[in-house]
Parts: structure tokens; C-alpha cells; sequence
């Protein structure tokens, strides 16, 4: 294998990368022939027995200019006899090792069309040899009665000697279907003629973006935020390598679930994954509490979640804090998953590992740093998101947008767009913001930075939690409004300090006002007191011996944290912007 | 300072070594004339000006057969000029530098008698030095009017040229108190002419026993196990060089508060230590639940806990668990400090880091692994032990005998004088106790190896979570005497599988029957049914792919677990045993 080092087609593909378009920017629409440039990655077919993986692949080769191998074909060339000899004088375990030796020197080669044999892809070390190789995969899926009709008759085919073929073909789906499943893409071909299956493999691979995937690397181990659409229905192929089995437990709301966990449901199904239990929780901030921890606990281990089973937490923050503290303290520590459903919980809460719920006398006092396994951020999720939900979502882009600096450029340019449900929008602003964020957690995991370091992360967020402590958590302002009129706060005192220009803070809130965020207190839909809001920020987490801290900024890019801001110029400044 | 590594006398004490006796094995009684052969370790008094510590330093070295040196006298021959010179001259700062390198010079060197200066014992590399060193520090302890009458006249004292006596020594008392409180003893010499407090002084010396250190060396950071007597109301200087802040906050139940907080509170505000919150909880098993974690959250969160603020278990092992979990999730994690007051907490649950709390499906199921700073054993604490508890105690210090070797024949030895009060043979018990679990759970910290590891120390408790199941944790059997049965029925089944001699079970009973145990089936006061044990032991936490787990033996430190115990094999052992 040392060829692939050597080879920088070869190279894994790199996983910081931000989306990749697949192979041809697609130039004519399917079905117009060859697309040109050629794809640059190889195509790899897998599937059942008679799926018609070879006869899909050859004509699809040849619509995409490249080349086509049939691994079978390849391997006979190689030992020099049929698959069928080597089955009967070696055995399986022989051949696979052969399929596996022959598929990774193709992947690592120059773009192909690959049509693999049916049980090539349920070997684990040839489906990470092609997940690292950059390949596309697609798993072609037919039902048992085309499978059969295809499968009879032909002698080459060893596992169906002498044996009834539906059986056998039952068999191997039950066995082989959850490691198909991991594949990049699946299409139904059904009773289609192989020229009408070519066409829709084409579109469907010429239509596909591989999801970003984002590496946060923590001293106790990697994970990756995924980023891309469709990806609870490709839940149990994402999960499975990263999970110690395929046995999980849900904890979602009512009000997400009923959006979204039939196709979590599926997708985990798909892979083979024993969902063990689904606990559903009210909606909003009230379910995160000890009484509501201890539920979910209850309901985690009455369905049975043992050492090895996995807790996915589908939904916005709440749900994220909850299952995610659940997950830290069953059984002293389950591999947790998230599944942000929200545009604030992708691009925040969901990179971080603070778990936890609210006491009386606070929020998040009670928790847990419990980092996940991965994160599968599904920008399909946001199409169904209130517009309300979406605009507070965006306080927190355009937070990180303040603290990157470029980004900051790019949220003016495009988050209207965004906020218009622009999916290539949305996409980019839930990557970078979660690159933005994994950087400040990597450096400063545990809070315990003296400067700077994640407390960065609360740009605009000490006048927020006033604001937000002042209503009461009563669904006036959600966080991310909050953090809205919380940024431009945190711009004008800037401004005011001498810290950054006059201008500034005019910037920030017309871009909040762009994407339909509260930017000014007098956007608020109630009156508040200066001096109240200054009594709850000197009573902040934040605050040590006794001075407020603010996070400041001289522009975008450019932030710091600092406890000199003097109370009298934050308390004018609330007045001026019209606080009583 | 390269020369101490040179000079054996100079090695810091192993802190892995046993009970370490004081000095001189006491010899004559005190007051008899100095003891031979003398010490071997020098003896450091630190107090407050004017609290005598030349004039006792003197009487003693001569009663001792030791050498005297006074710090100041070293450090004005060392620096040819006066204490007052230098202070004149160069300062403060300049002085306590020269102070640490004469003492820290003096302390590595052969055994002597040293008077310091009242402010060296308040620098910490001079306090760290010297608990390294191993020397002895005594506290001399006087009052104001007594202080006073001693200063007033003595030209050589800076500090207090100039001005108000009584207002100088109440300031140093604020701020030193809580550094002398980290010396070894304390004695209070009031108005006693010095040969009396000499006397006491020698014989405080001669009589003290330092406390055991055992260290537990974790991946995440070590700690210390110290075992010894009167360490409650010591625990003010103990805890203080391995905690964060000065701020606590105790969690006890009501019959240990009554017994043993006055004492520690008392330890504490000696050492300066600030207690936030004392959180009392019912005593027992039922404490150990969701809700009362709530109640002990939001009682260390009102009592104003802050990230620094450490939590401190007192009581047995539902405490200790409770406690220990709570500062585990609390702000995401407080530093925990354990105080065992039961024989099994002691030697059991407080090292290894396991807390949590139980659910309806089982105990233990929701927790976290959590670390203690330190682990303090005062022994003392075990006098105050109904007899019953403290038996049930020995049921787990069996079981590290039949895991270790050399420590069960000492168990049978000794266990009987144990259980009658002896306070060596309880120390003893603790440490090795202690000792034997600490390298187990090193070992495998997480619980993670295959075979052995951690589930070693379930010796006996395959049949003890199913005894105490059946009782429904009513009270009718404590948990170690479940295990004192358990221990037996382990070994009477190891017997019928082949692995031990048919003498051992037999063996193994009588020593739990010496200690007042029970040791069979039969001894206890309800009967149970073999086929509901055998359902419950099929149930356990440790059971895989459905095969019951044991611990069995071959003898004395030689353990094994197995899941190919016979399910008809042990049913046969309980029937034979008296189950119905």
C-alpha cells in the first residue's frame, strides 16, 4: 500500500475540507450525455447479488468517460482462476481477503467506475479503505423478487449453489443491508431497465454534495461534526462506525419528533441500529431540570440501555443539555450523539461538551462536560424550523461572524439569504460557525482560560442573560433575539470605551436588522430598567470578585474580555438606548 | 539541595510506607529522662512570637539528646547582622528568602531541635519542604495576654517596633493561623512554666503516630488516602495543600453530623477554611436518589458554592456517593474531598471514584467517576460505630484478605481484637485495605478489562446483590453482611467446581464466624428461594450474553472471575445450603 502515499490522488480526502462538490460540477443536465470535466473521485458500486451492479456500472462508465472495472473480473485476472474455484479450493475468508486486496488498490488508483461484489462491502476494513480513498459510493437496492429473477440460472455465483435463492438472498440482506447502508448514497432501481437506472445513478451522484466534516480535536479524543442535508436518513450508515455497537436510545421532544424521528427511526433501521428506547420530553427550557433528568434516566434504562448502547439527542438545545447530561451520568458514562435540530444548536450548543440543566438558583448549574462521538447536523432540519427560531439562530452566526472576522463579511453579504432559506446558505453558516467554535473549545476545553479563551464565546451574551433573566425565560425574547440586541450592546460600549470606531456599532445592528434581529433594546417588545439589568450582570456567573466582565471588540476579528468597563458608562448606555 | 538525594536521612518519607512510628519508640515514659535512642527525624516547632518556642526548643533537645538550633540565630550568623538589620535593610520579601534556605537547609540535615521565626511556617515552600523533609512540626499555641507580656521589652522582634502589641499579634494571628493549623501537632501552652510545656511537648511527641499516606496514582492526577487518628480535628492543614481555595462546603446525614461535624468544623476554621454550606441528609440507602441530589444541588448552590469551592463527604458510603455526585455535576464539577466514618467506606467505597446514586431498575445506575482530592480515614471515627456496622465492615476487609494473601491471614489473626476496638489492628485493616483496592482500581480505573481488573473486587457479591435484593434493602441484612455469606458461598462453590480444596470453604466461614459474621446461608434470619437468587444473580449489572459472572478462588490471593459456573451448580450449592 505504499504506492497510495505516494500518489496525491490517493490522498484521504481532507476532513477540515469545507463541502466538497462532487465529482463533475454537473455542466449539461442528466440524460444529456457525458458530462465533462470527468469526475474525479472513483465510483463505487455495492449492493445484493443481481442488483445489477456491473450493468449499471458499465453504462454509467461510459456516460462519465471513465473507465470500468468489475471486481470479480479483477480478481479472477489476479488469481487466475473463477470466483467460484477459489470459493471451492480456498474458501470465503480467502477470496475476501484477495476482493479486499484488489478494491483498495483500485480506489487508490486513478477515477473508475467500480462495480464490487456482494459481500465486498460488508467487510469493515474495505469499507474505511473506500471511505478514506475519497470514492462515492452508492448502493444499488432492488427487492427479492428482482434480485432472484436475476440470481437464477447463473452458475457463477458460489453462496447460491445448491441452495433456495430467496433464502439465501434473506440471508444475506439481513446480514449485509446495515453495512450497505454506510454507503454515501442508496437508490432503489426496482423493475427500471438499465439504461433508465444509469440515468437516475448519474443524476443522483452529479446531485449529491458529501457532507463537510469538521474535526474537533479534544485531549481525550476526536470527534467530527457533520454537516450536510439528508443525513438522519443516513443516520445508521453515519453512526456506525463510530459507535462501539449498533444499539442506541433516543431522547428528542414531542414537538421534533413528530418532524423528524420517523426519519431518524429509518435511518437508524436501515443500519441495523436496535433503537432500545425513545424518550420524549416537553418542548422548551422548563424540561431542563433534575426531576426531568431523572425521567429520562428512568426511561433510558426501563428500555434497556446497557454499557454499549448509545444516547442520540435529536433537537435544539434543551434537548441537547438534557440527553446529553442523561448520557454523562447512566451508568456512569454512555457514548452520546447529537442531533441538533435547530439552527442555534448547530452552530452552538451542540460543539462544546457542556451538558446540564438549570437549579433555582441559575442556569446550568448542574452538569457535565461530555463530548460526542459525532454530530450529524442536518440542514434539512431548518426547512421546518418557525421563521422566528431560524432569525434567533442567526444571533449566534453572527457572533461568531464578530469573533472570525471574514465570516463577519460574508454574514452581511449572505444572511438574508440564509434567513430566506437559502440551503447552500445555511450550510456555510453552520460550518464555519461550528469551525469558529471548535477552535475556541480546543484551546481552552474546560473553561479555565484566565483571558480570552472560550469566554470569548460571550460576546454580547453578559447583556443577553440579563435581558433574558429580566423576562424570565418566558418565550418574550428567545436567547439568540437576546444575543442580538446583546451584540449591538456589546458594540456600542465598545464604541463608547474608545475601543472601536463610531461607526461600528451602526454596522452591527443594521446587519442584525438585515436577517430581522433585534439589534436595539427599543426593538424590544417591553420596557426595561438600567438599573435592573446592571444588578442581574454583576450577579453573572461571569463576574469575579465582584467586577463585571464584558467581552469588547474593535472590530470584527478582533474581541477581547475585560472587566474595566466601569458601571456608570454601561448604565448610561442602557438609559441612552432607552432602558428606564 | 542536590546533597539531600545523597543522604538517606534526608529522603522524604516514602508516603507507600505503613504507619510510620514517631521518632524515638518511646522507651522510659516521658518525664524519665530523655529517650534512647533518640529520634531520627528533627523536630521543628513554629508558633507565634513570644509563644515560646526557643525557650521549649532548648529543654526538649536536651531532654532528647539532640542538638538545638533557633532559625533567626542561623540566619544572622549566616547573614552577619540581626534579624532587625536585615529587615531594616532589605525588607521583608529579602528575609523570608534567606528564612526558607536556612530551614529548608536545616531540615535536610541530621536530626535536630528548631525553633523557627514566627512568620517562616507561613510561606508554603517552606511548609512544603518541610512535610518532605519528614520532620515533626508542633504548633506551640499560647493567647494574647500571654504573647503580649513576652513581646513587650524585646528590642530584636521588627514587626512589632513601633506599635500596638495586641493589635500586631491579632493581625498575625488572622493570617497565620490557618498555615500553623498544617503542622503535624498542636499543643496550647498557656501559663505552664517551660519545663512543664517541655514535657508535654515530649510526650505529645513521643506518643504521636504519623498519619498513614497511601498514594493512589490515577491517568487523571494522584491522590492521597491518609489513615490515622484525630484527623477530624486536624482537617483544616491537612486539606489545605491539595485544594484549590480556602471554601468548603459538608455533606453529612443527621446521625453523623451528631457524631463527628462539630469536630471537623472545628478542623476546618482552625485552618482558615470558610464553610459555605452544610448540607444534611436523612441517613440511609433511600437518600441515594435523584430527588436528594436535587436537594444537596441546590444546598451547596445557595449556600453560595463557587467553582472553587470543595466538596466534602462525611459519613459512610450513601453519603460519600451522594456527595461525591453531586460534586461531580455541580457547576459542571467542584473538587471533592472524602471523610469515610464507616469501616466499609473506609476500606471501600471511598477510593476507586465510583459515586452515583440508585434508580428504579437497579442501584447504582446513574453517577460519575469522580476523583477525590484526598481521602481522609480518621480510625477515630470507628470507636462511635454501632457494633453491627462495624462487623458488617470486616465483610469487605475479608474480601481484600482472600484477593491480597498475606492480609487474610492477618484478618484471621487479627480480625477478632479489630472487631473488639483494638485501634492498630483497625488502622492496619483501613490502610491495607485501602492499599489493596487502590492498586486494583489503578489498574483498570474505569472498569474497562475484559477479565479481572475491577471485577475482582466482586469477589463474593454475585451472591450479595442477590441476598440483598431478596431483603428488598429493608435493613434485615446490611451490605457486608451479605458479603460475609457471599465470601462463604464463593468459596464453597470454587470447592465444588474443582478450583480450592474442599477444606477451604470451611475455612474461610470460621474466620467470618470469629469476627461475629454470618458466614452460611443459614445464619441468617429469613429464608430465601434458590431459584429467586438465581433469577436476581441472572439479572445482575455484571451479567454478558447471559451468562452469570463469579469471582471464585483458589486459595488466598488467587482469584479469578469465570462466567462457567453451572447454572445447576449453583442452584444445587444453595439448595445444600438451606434455600428453599
Amino acid at each position: 500500500m505504499s504506492r497510495n502515499l505516494a500518489d496525491p490522488l490517493l490522498a484521504p480526502p481532507d476532513p477540515a475540507a469545507a463541502a466538497e462538490p462532487l465529482p463533475a460540477p454537473a455542466g449539461p443536465p442528466p440524460g444529456a450525455g457525458p458530462s465533462l470535466p470527468g469526475p474525479t473521485r472513483s465510483i463505487v458500486l455495492v449492493g445484493m447479488p443481481g442488483a445489477g451492479k456491473s450493468a449499471i456500472g458499465k453504462r454509467l462508465a461510459a456516460r462519465l468517460g471513465l473507465p470500468f472495472l468489475d471486481a470479480d473480473t479483477e480478481i479472477e485476472n489476479a488469481a487466475g482462476m473463477t470466483v467460484a474455484e477459489i470459493f471451492s479450493r480456498y474458501g470465503e475468508a480467502h477470496f475476501r481477503d484477495g476482493e479486499r486486496r484488489v478494491i483498495n488498490r483500485i480506489a487508490a488508483g486513478p477515477p473508475v467506475v467500480l462495480a464490487t461484489g456482494g459481500g465486498a462491502y460488508a467487510d469493515a476494513r474495505t469499507r474505511r479503505a473506500l471511505r478514506e480513498s475519497g470514492a462515492v459510493t452508492l448502493w444499488l437496492r432492488a427487492d427479492i423478487p428482482v434480485l432472484k429473477r436475476r440470481i437464477i440460472g447463473r452458475s457463477n455465483r458460489p453462496l447460491f449453489i445448491g441452495r433456495d435463492p430467496e433464502e439465501v438472498l434473506r440471508g444475506l440482506m439481513a446480514a449485509r443491508y446495515p453495512f450497505y447502508a454506510e454507503a454515501d448514497l442508496a437508490l432503489d432501481c426496482g423493475e427500471d431497465t438499465p439504461e433508465v437506472t444509469t440515468l437516475r445513478v448519474e443524476r443522483a451522484i452529479l446531485g449529491w454534495q458529501r457532507p463537510a466534516r469538521l474535526p474537533v480535536a479534544l485531549s481525550t479524543g476526536a470527534y467530527e461534526v457533520v454537516v450536510g442535508a439528508g443525513l438522519l436518513a443516513r443516520a445508521g450508515g453515519l453512526l456506525a462506525p463510530h459507535l462501539p455497537s449498533r444499539r442506541v436510545a433516543v431522547v428528542s421532544d414531542a414537538s421534533v419528533a413528530a418532524l423528524h424521528l420517523p426519519t431518524l427511526r429509518a435511518g437508524l433501521t436501515e443500519g441495523g441500529f436496535d433503537i432500545r428506547a425513545e424518550v420524549l420530553v416537553p418542548p422548551g427550557e422548563g424540561s431542563k431540570r433534575m426531576s426531568m433528568l431523572e425521567e429520562v434516566l428512568e426511561g433510558l434504562l426501563a428500555g434497556g440501555a446497557d454499557r454499549g448502547t448509545a444516547v442520540i439527542a435529536l433537537g435544539g438545545g434543551v434537548v441537547g443539555d438534557l440527553a446529553g447530561f442523561a448520557a454523562a451520568v447512566a451508568l456512569r458514562g454512555l457514548p452520546f450523539v447529537q442531533v441538533p435540530t435547530t439552527l442555534l444548536a448547530q452552530v452552538d450548543s451542540s460543539v462544546g461538551g457542556k451538558t446540564g440543566v438549570n437549579l433555582s438558583a441559575g442556569k446550568n448549574l448542574a452538569g457535565a462536560f461530555h463530548q460526542p462521538r459525532i454530530v450529524l447536523a442536518d440542514t434539512d432540519t431548518l426547512g421546518t424550523l418557525p421563521p422566528r427560531e431560524l432569525r434567533a439562530g442567526w444571533g449566534e452566526v453572527a457572533k461568531h461572524g464578530l469573533l472570525q472576522g471574514p465570516l463577519w463579511e460574508w454574514c452581511e453579504a449572505r444572511g438574508p439569504a440564509a434567513m430566506a432559506g437559502d440551503a447552500e446558505a445555511l450550510r456555510h453558516a453552520v460550518l464555519e460557525s461550528c469551525r469558529l467554535k471548535a477552535g475556541v473549545v480546543v484551546a481552552d476545553e474546560r473553561e479555565e482560560a484566565p483571558e480570552g479563551g472560550r469566554a470569548l464565546l460571550n460576546l454580547g451574551h453578559t447583556f443577553a442573560h440579563a435581558l433574558e433573566a429580566e423576562c424570565g425565560y418566558d418565550g418574550t425574547l428567545l436567547h439568540g433575539e437576546a444575543v442580538g440586541v446583546g451584540l449591538g450592546l456589546a458594540a456600542a460600549l465598545s464604541a463608547r470605551l474608545g475601543h472601536c470606531s463610531q461607526e461600528w456599532p451602526g454596522r452591527v445592528m443594521e446587519h442584525l436588522a438585515s436577517v430581522g434581529l433585534p439589534a436595539r433594546l427599543r426593538d424590544l417588545p417591553r420596557p426595561f430598567s438600567a438599573e435592573a439589568l446592571v444588578g442581574r450582570m454583576r450577579k453573572d456567573k461571569k463576574v469575579r470578585d465582584g467586577a463585571m466582565r464584558f467581552v469588547l471588540m474593535r472590530g470584527a476579528g478582533d474581541v477581547f474580555t475585560t472587566a474595566e468597563a466601569p458601571p456608570e458608562a454601561v448604565m448610561a448606555l442602557l438609559r441612552d438606548e432607552g432602558a428606564g
